[in-house]
Order: C-alpha cells, then sequence, then structure tokens
C-alpha cells in the first residue's frame, strides 16, 4: 500500500542541522517515508508566510501527512495539533502548532474534519525544539496509519487558530489588495483572485483583446503610479520597454504584478503586507 | 528493476516552495522515483550557467531521467522538449525547456538520439509554471518507462537550441579563455581544458619539475596579473604566501584558477563571462 | 533488512552542483539509500563548525553510515578514514577525512570502535573532489554492508586527529564559557552544560522559583553586560521588554542565551568563538 510522503515547511533555514534532524527523526519513525522538503525558508517566526506557502502547494500534494513548524510560541501553552483531511489524493493530515500554520492549507484541502491535541512527553522534550521532539514523532505515526486519536485528545476544528484574512477590496474598476507574496523572481502576488478581474470589467475571455490595447490598467503602490498590461505569461511582455508592468493570473490563480525577467517588486517598491491597487484605466477615462 | 533516480535542477531558489512542489508532482506521478536534488540556485534566468552546471553533473549521474528548468521564457512559443539518451548507467532523457539548457549534458552523455516537443493541455497548464504542470509530468512518465512518443511530436536533435560555445583561444606559450564557473571557494574554472597546459609547453608529466622550480606561469585579469604555479591540489599551495595563485586540471577536467582557503576568484576580480589569461612565463622569459 | 540512511553533512553550500553531484553518486553506488541531508551550509572549511554541528545531530540519527565532508586539506597527504562504531540503532560508521570532523560525534555515540584509511584509486581521483570521488563510494559501500577492512588498512582510534575542545570555566557563581554557535535565530549556544547551573548555585529544581524572581544572572559578553533570567523556553521571556535575554537548558542539553523572537547573538554583540560570562548575582550581591 502507497502511503504517500511526508511534506516538510519549516522557517529552520538550511545553515544549521535542525531540517536534517527532524529528517534524521523521521527516518527513524517511519523508515520507509518518502521525505519531500517543501521549504524551510519561511522567514524566522513569519507564520503568515508559513501558512500561505503551504496553502500554495497544498493543491499539488499527494497522499500522505504534512509537517509544519513555524512556531514561535514553542514552549509556550500553544497547542500541538494534528488536523484531519478527507481529501482523497491527497494528505489525510497535517501537524504542527496551533497558530494558524495549517488552517488555509486545511481549507484549500477541504475543511479539517477533525482534529487532536497531541500530548507531548515532558521528560524527552526539550521545549525548544518540539519539531524534532513532539512534531515529527506525531507525524511519522500518522504516516504508518496510527489513528489520530492515539496521539492525544479531540480539538473542535472551530476552535483552531486562524489567521486574519488577507485584505482585498473591490470596487467598479478598482482594487486594492495586499500583497501576499513577492517570490524570487520579485513577481508581486495579490490577495486578489481571478474574479477581480470583473471587478475591473475585463474578464479573463477578454484579455486577448485588452492585450492588443497596450496599458489598460494602472498599477499603484504606496510609492509608484504605473501603467500596467493584462498579459497571460511574462512572455507576453519581452520586447516592450524595460521594467514593463504586466498583470497576470498566476499558477496559484490569484492576480500577480509581473515583469519579464525583472523584479515587478522593485518597480512598484512593496514588501509583503503593502497595499496595492489596480485601476482599470478605461472606467476612469470614460 | 531498478528504473534509477529524477535528478533536479532548476532556478528556483529555495525560498519558495516552487522546487518543494516540483517535488510533490514528482511524487504523485511517479511514487517510487527517488529524487536527486542536483541544485535548485543557479541564478535567476541564467540558461548559461544552468547548462554548465548540469554538463558538469552529467557524467556522475546513474540511469533515470533528468528535469531541468532554467526558462525565461515560459508561456513563449519556445518548446518544451524531452530528449533521449543512449549511454548505458546514465539518464536515458532530459526534459525542460528548448533554450540550451540541456544541450551540453546531452553532449556529454554522447549526443541527444531524439528529441520530442512535449505537448500540454492548456487546461492544467498556468502559464507561468510549466516546472510544475508540463515539465513535472513529463520526466515522471519518462521514469515509468513511457515512450517520448507519447509525450508529442518529434523534433530533430540538431533544430534543439544551442548556446555558444565559451570562447578558448590557445596560441603558443598562451591561453585565453572564459570564465565559465565561480564555484563557493572562489575558484575559478576556466573554459579551457587539460590539454590547454601542452600549449603552455608544460605537459602533466612535467607538473612535478615545473613545480619544484616556483610560479611557472602568469595569470591575467582585466585588473590583476599574478604569478602562478602549476599544481594538482589546493594543498599544493598550503605553505605559501596568502593567496598564492596556482593553476590545476580541476574535478571536471578543465584547468581553474585557486588558492589554498581563499578566493582566487577575489584574487583576479573576475566573474563568470570574463577572460583570463595564462601565458607560460618561461617562454616569454626566453 | 532496513540498512538505515546515508547522513550527509558537507561544507558545499547549495549554489553549486556539488551536493548533488554526491548525491548521484551515492545513488549509483548504493541506489536503495535513502539520503538523508543534515546541512551543506557549514562555512566553508570550518572544520569546527562541521565538527559541532554532528555531534549535535548525532543522538538523533538512526541507523546507517555518516558522509561529512568538510576538507580544507583535499589532496594533502591528509587521510580518508571511515570509523567504525557500536551504537544499536544509530549509525554504524562514519566516513570523511581525518582532521576532527568525526571525532565528536563519533564520541557522542559511544566512541570510535574501530577506524580505517581508506585507499583510493589515484586514477579515478581528481585531488580536488574527494567527497565524490573517495568518500562517497566508501559510504555507500559501508551502506551495503561491506567491511570496513576492505576499504584500507587499519588506523588506531586514538591516533585519529581530535580538535580542542571548547574552553569552559566553573567557578562559584561564575560560568566562562565559548561561544559554540549561533543559529538562525540567533540563539547563542554555549560550551557550558546544563550541569554549569550547579555552579551558579541554580539547579533545574529551582527554576521555577528563580523564575518568579526576575532576573537571576547577569550575562557577558566582551562588550555588554545584561541581567537575564533563567528561562526554560523562549515562550518564558514573552511579554517582556524586548530583547530580554534569558539563559535555557537547549535542545542539546547545553546552556544557551536566548531572547523571544529576537537574536541574543545581537544582543550580546558575539560571535562563535567568543567567551561569554554568565554571573550569579544573588550570590555576588549577598
Amino acid at each position: 500500500m502507497d502511503r504517500g510522503a511526508i511534506y516538510l515547511l519549516t522557517d529552520y533555514g538550511d545553515a544549521d542541522e535542525f531540517a536534517g534532524v527532524v529528517r534524521a527523526v523521521l527516518g527513524r519513525h517511519a523508515p520507509r517515508a518518502p521525505v519531500v522538503d517543501l521549504t524551510h525558508q519561511v522567514p524566522p517566526f513569519d507564520v503568515r508566510f508559513g501558512a500561505r506557502s503551504l496553502a500554495r502547494a497544498a493543491p499539488f500534494l499527494g497522499p500522505g501527512v504534512v509537517l509544519a513548524v513555524v512556531d514561535p510560541g514553542v514552549g509556550s501553552p500553544r497547542r500541538a495539533v494534528a488536523v484531519t483531511l478527507d481529501s482523497p489524493g491527497h494528505p489525510h493530515a497535517l501537524v504542527g502548532p496551533d497558530n494558524g500554520l495549517l488552517i488555509d492549507a486545511a481549507a484549500v484541502l477541504g475543511g479539517p474534519r477533525s482534529a487532536v491535541e497531541v500530548a507531548s512527553d515532558s521528560q524527552s522534550r526539550s521545549g525548544t525544539f518540539d519539531g524534532r521532539d513532539v512534531f515529527a514523532p506525531a507525524a511519522a505515526a500518522l504516516w504508518r496509519g496510527e489513528s489520530p486519536s492515539t496521539l492525544g485528545t479531540a480539538v473542535a476544528p472551530d476552535e483552531l487558530v486562524r489567521l486574519a484574512p488577507a485584505r482585498c477590496v473591490l470596487e467598479p474598476g478598482r482594487v486594492d489588495a495586499e500583497v501576499l507574496w513577492i517570490d524570487r523572481f520579485g513577481n508581486v502576488q495579490l490577495a486578489a483572485r481571478a474574479d477581480a478581474l470583473g471587478t475591473l470589467e475585463l474578464c479573463a475571455l477578454e484579455l486577448g483583446a485588452a492585450r492588443s490595447s497596450g496599458g489598460e490598467i494602472e498599477v499603484c503602490s504606496a510609492h509608484v503610479t504605473r501603467p500596467a498590461r493584462l498579459v497571460s505569461a511574462f512572455a507576453d511582455l519581452a520586447g516592450l520597454e524595460h521594467s514593463t508592468l504586466g498583470v497576470l493570473v498566476d499558477a496559484n490563480g490569484h492576480l500577480s504584478v509581473v515583469c519579464d525577467r525583472a523584479s515587478a517588486a522593485t518597480v512598484l517598491a512593496v514588501q509583503s503586507g503593502d497595499i496595492v491597487t489596480l485601476l482599470a484605466l478605461r472606467r476612469r477615462h470614460r
């Protein structure tokens, strides 16, 4: 039987042996489990960043168990939890701290079916490295097929900690949306989804026509206002003036502000959490 | 039957979950495939860097499939390709964009035997993340043993995109060679190969005698001219004045300018793509 | 039979394909071996850093073989060694250069039982990449169950190179200890172990009472003197003034100076190798 993999996401970085030790502990408790590293470069303590990264990855994860640790409250009374899911072909459980890290990914995969607070043996727990001492053994047990009820007592899913949702306000011809993520390439992912294009009176089917008319919208950060084109890929901006901005529906179904082989985040001078405004130029100028 | 591994090389970095999502997709499509990460730290969009890194790794790869993505043209009409090889004990296919990324590695492994353009289902393709949507499923299919012909239509191998070769000019007593690579340790790999030592009138067999006579050649960058010794290992420079340069045949059969526990790239003030000149001193002074 | 894993620790970084090539070579020589990366971000040539990282990880490693390479002397007459252990449930061998890198981890796992100098075929050895050419094939052979004696000739364990121990001096009410490690989060691990708390006239059992009385000790670096609390987790400092220091017994049994979600290393202006002094305030003020 294929139990799938154990998927790891942490803020442990790679300069220290933290992630390696967690992998080793998983290997001891679940020797046959393939371990898939999603990322260990979540900025230290940035639960929100980790939650978003995990939620973006979630639809692409096969069967198995997710182990996620971004845990500024390690050693505090915050709960360690295992959240079970019922999304065939995807992970059946998420393990980590109950601080909002897991809940967005759970929502993407149909929502939590149940949850347990993972009990820990205070003898074998250091108080500073629950990824090694608590979460990895729990994730390995769930991967092996043990029942979540063996790990601890039930928690009602609606008692799990949730993060405040990212800001996104749609008005006719205008989208104000929080920057969710700036990736390695400087692409600026917004909290707005593809359906916000309708608000801009431009639906996806019209993109081809709109594209041929040049810059159709304006992109505004606190520092910069720039025209932008609605495009379907980075390459649609090739050959245009350097740092020409585009807005596209990205690989996660969000609107992203992008350049072709340059950083839109640098052009806009924004960082994660900032607000970016998209304005439909045609509407404004009517 | 041992199908070998899937070898990954990308410019995805590790701060985002890109590489992790590709690993997860491979796990869904080829659950038993061991995944070997070569590197994900190719500088963004640097096809040449990626091609060289892959070509250096190629002779050491066992059976399986290579999945390489450095793809500034994602979403453009550039082809997605699978290149097949016939080099027993090594990968039987390379998958990635047709932009020159794969071709040097293919050459190292005997040259492409055939190639196909990988067709993609525009429904399931985001246009910005072909590593996830196109290349990973294709690589997994080839790893499972599917025929390349099931992926798309044939492309003549001599129609594959090739990069311009690195510059290397040999004259009696002189080598002008492009810097191919500066590694983590500051070693400066040149486009010249071991046989260029003959041009310097110093063959490998004479190295022992030459070494005893002190600096035998001069190494020149645009900024710096320095004497250097012909050596066979970093340690041959131990105990000499700090930042003494050596030239050796490196682990890939190229000439490299090196220091002992210091950065030759810093000493020479060079970066990848610059030209470095090696001059045979004995010849010049004769 | 479960042979366990091959555990990797190097200073190869991740920008180059070095670690990937070693993983590929392991895959060729031991196709079924799970490979667990501990870290590849040991600072270049920093044998001491690598030795400490490996020793911290050692108690958490399951069966298998450790392959560690931080090797400034590659190509010199320094020995390549395989050290065998007899610690059931943990690795049975460590492979790497004989420069002190392996010996602390061996000590943690009961000490070396035997050692061999790994012979190498000068034909297949580049002189600059023993991780690929010498250590990986040797580690794979040991993982497959080959006898260490097939790799080379015996070396007496007490002839293995050892690093100088880190400095740690205990006086009544005072601990002077070298900084062993500053992790990603800025935690400052000291050479002093938990039992040094006794020297401070504060044993672990008294921590609860001590904690309620506020700052009980003083932490001094060359630049800064600050009061600190004895705590059992980062979270015990939550809600206190920003950059309040704590001292705790960390996940490796060492004393560490920490902050809650901030860098104690920055507060103290220390780096690895510096001396930090802990003073029992109650004693001093008596």
